[in-house]
């Protein structure tokens, strides 16, 4: 499965594979597929430091890539994650502990820290990941959150390194293109995570067509190598995988009720919803994104306020594992994900469902 | 582009059109393609059998099919249309007009009927539909609301009549399939009229995999050969296109300010509303569609009662071409219908851009 880009990358089949789990993304690579570690969760560069490392180690001189969450629109110099704290209504407060109370949600010990913290989208957080990122051999610096600052274009580019962007619009693709990004991931409705409203059917062969010739990668809706072969037909020069490594053994959710939850959930056990982070993101249906959504509570403040709003009681959650509120970012694909096996015998699947539908295709068109 | 299904109908390519204009049905069934005429709009059963007739004239004896809106459920025996519109509350037939008189829209001429109907999907009138449709050679029954009543399949069965229904769920599809009918409509997320929340490229194979080995049609977000490519990659026995249709020159919209509203509409310009009908359906953005989605509004009425209720509006919205409210169904897919063609044009394309889309997904297979 070789496209322009996937021989510019130097990977031997057109699947990208984002993850926030350095153990997956090490098996993408070794598998021949692009693994794209998700750098949200790190606080302290330190430990991306050591992830990188172990990335190095596991890779076998194959290469992947770097996701992090910058905003291209600078936050006012001086402001700190205090401050921000200190713009969240009271009110909102009352409402996470009222929510927690009700499903008897236990406190974290003394002096614990909250396990669960996407900070990482904070421009200052986002920039010390940088700083230790550019000493590792990165071959793509992928941005979720809107174009990444010019001098951060720069010098990936000086590093040679590519940048990727996401996009849920025609017109959010075209602005990425303007800012001089390499690759657009279209990422469309079904998707897990931030997404807009426009499925990939859609989406891919308009932005594809926004920004030719940049290449564009298919996102959203793609568990298998049919929806690979679906998402290549419609014009992209590879395929971005996020929701479906989250079931592999090679995942680290620690929560195993989780997991089983995952593995249950249907196609349609799945909201986008702004209550994780203030923008709409596709994640597990529960009581707790129902308490945010519902029209009569105070609803998601914007981001960044609703994360730091949120961010101990979703580690509370999830270290007690309170079934009912119990959730995940991930997309519509979690129907089709019905079972734990290893990130290469997924990739397997994929390449070998790629094949099958290319059969498929070429029997229907009268070429077999 | 031949699969079981086309083989089995008789057409060239897997092709499937929907469309309320029986010009637009006979040029789709001519192209090489099949046509499927929606009744929903005749409420006499003349003005469809002189349709059918002219369908006849102008299809040249190749195949083509209708499309019934049924419910399976079956309505309360003496039932009649003026004891429904007796359950509609007062205060929203005052939204009604307070919406109307805000846009200064004018009242009917004295006498003149509303044009626009949508009691079809009442199941009087669709039987009474039935009973003209199978006096004519069509090949296949389509119903865009459940599966069709058990006695109804029976007869179109004895007529030598495949039967399809459109499903936006396995769920939902494996009840189609028990209730014995021959083909499932995989209609996602993006698609224009009734659909449900899973986008197209997780549901068709989905549904694929629930029905199997009944055929499955891939709808939604499909205008394009490509699209079409992507839809067959999925595991679909052909393509189901609705919206591209309503900007060919064959159709007749009656109202050139729509016809312009829809070529100048981005694929955001849709939304999921049951402002139409009590269920949501996919249609353009309006203020109509805004007001009746606004939380702080009275809301749409559950289906049937909500499409009595603004079946005379929408006539006057229609006929005066009220700018900010005149809308009409329709998918994603509407942001690239830019230009009036005719429908051979629009095939022509489909079948161009689904050969290019084979060429590049074997280009990428290594198989070129």
């Amino acid at each position: 499965m070789e496209t322009e880009l996937s021989k510019k990358l130097g990977v031997e089949h057109a699947i990208f594979g984002f993850t926030p789990f350095p153990a997956v993304a090490a098996a993408i690579t070794r598998a021949g597929g692009f693994g794209v570690l998700g750098a949200v969760r790190y606080t302290a560069p330190d430990d991306l430091k050591r992830d990188l490392d172990w990335m190095q180690e596991h890779t076998g001189g194959k290469p992947y890539g770097l996701d992090v969450v910058m905003p291209a629109k600078k936050a006012v110099d001086g402001v700190s994650e205090a401050d921000i704290e200190a713009m969240i209504p009271a009110g909102h407060r009352e409402f996470v502990r009222d929510t927690l109370a009700k499903h008897h949600v236990p406190e974290l010990a003394e002096g614990e820290a909250s396990g669960w913290r996407i900070t990482g989208w904070m421009e200052q957080v986002a920039r010390s990941q940088l700083d230790v990122a550019f000493d590792y051999p990165i071959k793509l610096l992928a941005n979720a959150l809107g174009s990444p600052p010019a001098d951060v274009i720069a010098r990936a580019h000086d590093h040679g390194v590519l940048v990727a962007a996401l996009a849920g619009s025609a017109k959010h693709a075209r602005r990425h293109a303007e800012a001089g990004i390499d690759i657009v991931v279209a990422q469309g409705y079904e998707a897990g995570g931030h997404t807009g409203d426009i499925a990939t059917m859609v989406l891919v062969p308009e932005i594809t067509e926004a920004v030719a010739p940049l290449p564009v990668l298919a996102a959203g809706g793609i568990g298998s190598g049919e929806q690979i072969a679906a998402g290549l037909a419609l014009g992209a020069q590879g395929a971005w995988l996020g929701s479906l490594w989250l079931t592999t053994t090679e995942a680290d959710l620690h929560s195993r009720a989780l997991t089983e939850k995952l593995l249950a959930a249907g196609s349609g056990d799945t909201v986008r919803s702004r209550a994780l982070t203030g923008k709409p993101a596709r994640q597990l249906r529960t009581e707790w994104t129902d308490a945010w959504d519902d029209p009569d509570g105070p609803g998601a403040l914007p981001m960044p306020l609703q994360g730091l709003l949120v961010a101990e009681a979703v580690s509370r959650i999830q270290k007690y594992e309170v079934q009912p509120l119990l959730g995940t970012p991930v997309g519509q694909i979690v129907g089709r994900m019905n079972s734990e096996r290893s990130v290469q015998a997924v990739f397997d699947d994929l390449t070998g469902g790629f094949e099958r539908a290319i059969d498929r295709v070429n029997r229907i068109a009268g070429r077999a």
